[in-house]
């Protein structure tokens, strides 16, 4: 608002002020934070100033709620005397800007992937001091040995998880820790990302030690969905339902080791609260992880979920040797069965979602890279060899080092809502995956259904 | 509506009539015609009988267009003589029913494939005297030499295409003619299967030789536009446009030497008359081929056509060697501007369209197999290794034996529309993917966009 004029050779000078800026004339600062208002959400306008024009915004009406007084250049006493907070320096005022505490529940490969991620954001912002991140995240580890010593001990030493994810540095700002609820404790944001099979118990030890903040907000990396006789209940809605927080999902083309090795890849981050979504983007967000947000939980995380039933399918075909035609179809018919059941149970569920990170890329990348399709492929050539006896179980053992199969369980939940509903004409090939999954129809069957 | 009864041990007995049979009383075979009209959309009704009732139906009102006498079992002159034809056999009866001439244009790999499959359709109805389709199927050959021979010989003496489809049995009921006008001659079925740069002249050449039947019926398997300064042009506009007749498309992901090995496949036809689409589909449908019948058109072009492009992206990150994550968003953000420019393009293009094999199938099949990959895969390995004089043209003379790359020249087209319409900006993978063919950006840009 000042202006100044440089004629050649001559020193700068004053030469008065813009006076269309409000806050050049009386009553213009409140008029100017009437105007943030205006643009911004904001609840709460926090004035900061050493002069008496800056105080009286704070008196208008629509002006600011709080007045702080900085005295780092120069302290007037009468200024000082009526400001709601008087510092001497900006570390004081960063220092009372909240920050997240950042708690992730689970360790498995794409567990130490995600957490991997926020460790470096959080450890990044912390440079800066208006960071809103506590840098040190919290994992909650589900203790086993490793090389005779417990995991957490070696993770917390050598900051790598040596039994899901090799070779990858998760950061030395991330604490592992083996007990669970320690591990939650004054935590503002929770990530989860354990199998689904264990998120009912995990969310009702949590509620039971009662160490989940009110206000805390959680997201769910987690695929799966709990079936129940009233309907299905997805992930999000069985955190908020038993945590009563909000609950956001991150879903999307996410191979756990390319993310490691930071290759490029995307995924979205569906929200209930704009808020939240705003603020996991920012924590998950990487130059090489790029993050949509969209405003379709359900549609985002059944995609997520339903998407581990396709890869079996085209495990299966692989396992055939079929040709990318066919694989194309299997794909596309398992596209437009999840969008299907994403209609049938959720009738909000958009178009768009299929169209993002996780939907037809996240069906993609778990069809042609993807543990869930390597063990069916596995499954299937065992099977067209003539071992009848060989099991999903025995593989997910053999080939995934701990790690669970989420299809097949997947598989069996969605065909118990499809049965119950009588729906599963209308699904032929998750129908068919289920069928050959429990070897009531050969493995080609794939290629007919 | 005779009723019998058969009681244990005695020989069956006739018992009586139906009688609510509107067969059995005076003016049902009127009302039963009727039911008929209501229940089907049929233009003209013709009824064949022997007896008097049967030639009474014509004369009532709502009754039956034509009377045919059939005199195979009794001969009666009274109902002959008032009949619209008399006839004694079945196989007159047969021979009076339209049967369809069809026609390709086009001889590239997969005009052979689909040729193949149409060849196989034709010989396999002409087995039944009710066939609506000519046995005899021919193929426009843009001439060549193989072997010191004309390409049309070898192909009419051996029944492959050693060319272009080398391996795979055309039919001995497929007829190749290096004339085009004689080719579409009498045709009431033509298939256009040409690079889409030429199907523009070959229009023109038919249109002005007056050989395209009025009626006729035309499908394009060609993927492409044209570009113009009012707008882009669909080769099934055009075809509609210049022939003045009906034109649908096929369209799916479909790799021609998988189909030619009878890999089960599957692809839409869109239809603007659902009768065409009806007829294409009979001609089209193997058992290793399924035909989903759509009613978008433009949609379903435009998705052939516009893959294109993504497959030479798709090809790029190849080339960079990225992984499965990286790949699936390539994919994921071509179909997002595919479904963009075909929503600017023509609002009426629908959602499901995108779920159909021309949609996401396509993509998949086009990005894991196919040309246009393959060709941009090379290409970009090229380059990365420091070959900065390597060409598309070049390498499509290399690696293609004489097929066009269409992908390529779709970037062109296209990329003259966005920029004519000032949406680039819009189209970020598009607008890459045409910069690095051009050489104005590199190759890893593919995953900066």
């Amino acid at each position: 608002m000042l202006m100044f004029v440089c004629k050649q050779g001559q020193p700068i000078r004053l030469k008065g002020f813009d006076m269309n800026h409000p806050a050049t004339h009386a009553q213009g600062k409140p008029q100017a934070i009437a105007r943030i208002r205006r643009q911004y959400p904001y609840n709460n306008v926090v004035m900061i100033g050493d002069g008496i024009t800056d105080q009286e915004a704070v008196e208008a009406t629509g002006g600011a709620d709080i007045f702080i007084c900085y005295g780092g250049v120069v302290e007037r006493q009468n200024v000082a005397s009526r400001s709601d907070w008087f510092v001497r320096s900006y570390d004081d005022l960063m220092r009372c800007l909240k920050r997240y505490k950042v708690a992730m529940v689970g360790s498995g490969a794409w567990a130490c992937a995600a957490v991997r991620m926020v460790a470096q954001s959080t450890a990044e912002a912390a440079q800066s001091p208006a960071s809103c991140f506590e840098p040190e995240v919290t994992m909650w580890v589900h203790e086993e040995k490793h090389s005779g010593r417990n995991l957490t001990e070696y993770i917390n030493e050598h900051h790598e998880n040596p039994v899901y994810l090799p070779g990858a540095s998760l950061g030395e700002n991330l604490i592992a820790n083996n007990d669970l609820i320690e591990t939650v404790r004054g935590a503002d944001l929770i990530i989860f990302c354990a199998p689904h099979q264990f998120m009912h118990g995990i969310c009702k030890q949590l509620a039971a030690a009662k160490v989940v903040n009110r206000g805390a907000k959680a997201i769910s990396l987690t695929k799966g969905m709990r079936v129940r006789a009233e309907g299905p209940q997805l992930i999000s809605q069985m955190v908020s339902r038993i945590l009563g927080i909000d609950c956001s999902v991150l879903m999307g083309a996410n191979i756990a080791g390319d993310i490691a090795r930071e290759e490029l890849s995307e995924a979205v981050i569906a929200y209930t609260s704009r808020d939240a979504g705003v603020l996991w983007q920012q924590l998950f967000q990487r130059p090489y992880f790029a993050i949509n947000l969209l405003a379709d939980v359900p549609g985002a995380e059944m995609c997520g979920t339903l998407k581990n039933i396709v890869a079996v399918g085209a495990g299966m075909g692989d396992g055939l040797g079929i040709g990318p035609n066919s694989k194309a179809s299997i794909l596309r018919q398992g596209l437009s069965e999840m969008r299907q059941f994403c209609k049938y149970i959720s009738p909000s569920v958009r178009d768009d979602t299929f169209f993002e990170s996780c939907g037809v890329a996240d069906v993609i990348a778990s069809c042609y890279g993807g543990r869930n399709r390597r063990v069916a492929e596995a499954w299937c050539q065992r099977r067209m060899a003539g071992d009848q006896l060989v099991s999903f179980d025995d593989l997910e053992k053999e080939m995934l080092n701990g790690q669970k199969l989420q299809g097949v369980l997947t598989s069996d939940e969605v065909q118990e809502i499809l049965e119950a509903r009588g729906w599963e004409l209308n699904f032929p090939l998750f129908t068919t995956i289920n069928r050959i999954i429990h070897g009531e129809v050969p493995p080609d069957m794939i290629l007919r259904c």
